[in-house]
């Protein structure tokens, strides 16, 4: 890829992306690849019961640490009644469910911008099948998470199906969810 | 297990969770299985680049729909103008690191209250490597998503630090991070 602009040397923004953004990210990756390095970070504090509060507030990418020019960002779990919670904000696998329906689209709108695709909409349901058999520990053969996720995705586009379907394969959060990852949990006591 | 009350009636509380109700869910999935299946649900909409707005309205589960009583519930996904994006809302891979923190701490405490562990404090700190070479689609060989995830959890209890530990391995949102899991993705036109 080369830098692409209009004839009035204008960015081409495609999607509401910014394509020749996009396509600059990509030319400074292949001249330095640690460009491409990132790492992003979340704190989090127990509320009590069934209440925790998460703080974002930087990252590190593109050999620089970031902080969130409209952050720190907050957001709350918890739970409802019927999972022994107050019921006052989604709870953690609602938020899986969040992420990878954000990622897909985001993933889909930016890679069409990229190939010049024009999206007019994305809506999207998402259904996440739990046994809490496996969270209750009352059988070590079912698992604690989800059994099966399932995603349609509504696209208003010309592109034909296989190919809005193959740009979501690049999503990170698919990647995240769809295969095994190592998850390094270290407790300290204070 | 079996219900437990206080000598006078009242239902045992630690660490802000009702004992009494998770002894009493739990004898209840013995009896009837159902109840443990559930299904959690969000929409999704595309707002333009790089934001969308995620709703949770209800989830299946005890054998019954459930309105979120204080919901519906809205999230926003963004990306940071680094990533091309307005940066007014956290991204999904950071959202995913949100569902981590809260559902490894909710998972202790309820885990340690069933226990009769009390929990005086939790604070987690999570940080995730990602290669953007992987969403990009300039090495085959890169993953999309994170590479690894640490967490950092820091408990105040009387209980020893491997007890706390064994207590994560029952959290839905690890388990759906570190193992994989069919992710059924269908892409329709409209």
């Amino acid at each position: 890829m080369t830098t692409q602009t209009t004839a009035t040397g204008e960015p081409i923004v495609t999607n509401g992306v910014n394509v020749s953004a996009l396509f600059e990210t990509v030319d400074a990756v292949k001249r330095t690849p640690e460009i491409a390095d990132f790492q992003f970070r979340v704190s989090n504090e127990w509320m009590g019961g069934d209440r925790n509060r998460t703080t974002v507030k930087d990252f590190h990418g593109a050999c620089a640490d970031h902080e969130h020019g409209n952050g720190p960002f907050q957001m709350d779990n918890g739970e409802p009644p019927v999972l022994l919670g107050e019921g006052e904000a989604p709870n953690p696998v609602e938020y899986v469910l969040h992420a990878l329906a954000g990622c897909l689209t985001t993933t889909m709108v930016y890679h069409a911008a990229a190939r010049g695709i024009a999206i007019e909409s994305v809506t999207s349901e998402l259904e996440g099948d739990l046994d809490l058999r496996g969270f209750l520990g009352m059988d070590e053969t079912v698992r604690k998470g989800f059994s099966t996720v399932r995603v349609i995705m509504r696209v208003r586009s010309d592109a034909d199906v296989e190919t809005l379907q193959s740009l979501t394969q690049f999503s990170p959060v698919y990647d995240i969810v769809s295969k095994s990852l190592p998850v390094e949990v270290s407790v300290e006591k204070f």
